[in-house]
């Protein structure tokens, strides 16, 4: 399509979930307070993510980090949504705040929300983070090693971007369940070089 | 409201123009080649956003750099839509690939698309124009007025945040009508200060 014939200008847009997070998602319990079970359970989304073709090999999870009760899932959905903002990230934190009915996370639970990530934000990501409002993120692989499998262009993120993030009184955790997460890479990266899914 | 008693998940979420906006589409013209009349129209709406009350003092337009054929436009619709990462440019860059059909606005056009945009990106922003597809940025306040005049938090925009976008081949301009631009950010800070409007 040229820019010459086109259809009106949108009144709207958005992300729908596909059905098969939708299942997920209606399957999964209300609370996961154990850490390493939330970012198995996202690691198995970023995988399905791939296998299903619906978006790349990421995805997270918010939680209240009191209880561990499950405020919003989310994967990947640009390639399905038709969006390149539609990181896992914003996805899920769009979700979240849709849910809770405002645009800043912080002002829910005692301590707060964290995000769960498969893996370390990208720059645009990195931002989408920090006006959230959410007070933690807990992270598995890290941003050197997605692009190092991958071939994803993170953007620039800045060397000090943990800091920049508890500068502004978000806890960081990385490493978490980092095999696992980056067998999950390695899998799309093998899928890419096959043939059979794309680089998105 | 807790995490405790929460609505269902939500199966979608997404960004809906006010009305005030959808008017001003409906009566603009389909081409503006003039950069200058480009950006004083991306002021104009600025200023409005601020006065309606459907977000923050910043907007953007999509055009086709060949022809000056307009593709979308848009304004920061944070506490519209109750998403915090609907800040002017994901809204305008969503809009563009919501009306063309693909994630990847690179594909379009011979000399590729521009975003013009009333300031400087934020960290998420920067981020999202790179991955975008747009093949340039026109800009008119810098960062570090906005943060000076408004108060707002820019977030970890690298030092070389220009050549971070020349070297992914999008080409920068800064300072148009940056006199009328600073007037806008002024005029929301006055009201700010004033309790008319609230620092989002």
């Amino acid at each position: 399509m040229t820019t010459d014939a086109l259809p009106p200008h949108p009144d709207a847009f958005g992300v729908e979930l596909p059905v098969w997070l939708r299942e997920e998602i209606a399957a999964m319990p209300p609370r996961v307070p154990d850490a390493q079970e939330r970012m198995r359970f996202v690691l198995h989304l970023a995988a399905r993510s791939v296998e299903e073709g619906t978006g790349g090999p990421f995805a997270a999870m918010v939680l209240d980090r009191a209880t561990g009760r499950v405020v919003s899932v989310g994967t990947n959905l640009v390639t399905g949504s038709g969006l390149s903002a539609a990181h896992a990230e914003v996805v899920t934190l769009s979700l979240a705040q849709a849910r809770l009915g405002t645009h800043d996370l912080g002002a829910h639970g005692t301590e707060g929300l964290v995000l769960v990530i498969s893996a370390q934000p990208c720059a645009m990501c990195l931002g989408a983070v920090i006006w959230s409002g959410v007070r933690a993120v807990d992270i598995a692989a890290l941003g050197a090693d997605v692009e190092r499998i991958t071939g994803f262009d993170e953007g620039p993120v800045p060397a000090d971007w943990r800091e920049q993030l508890e500068g502004r009184g978000i806890a960081v955790t990385t490493g978490r369940c980092e095999t696992e997460a980056l067998a999950v890479l390695e899998d799309y990266r093998a899928r890419v070089d096959a043939g059979s899914s794309t680089l998105y």
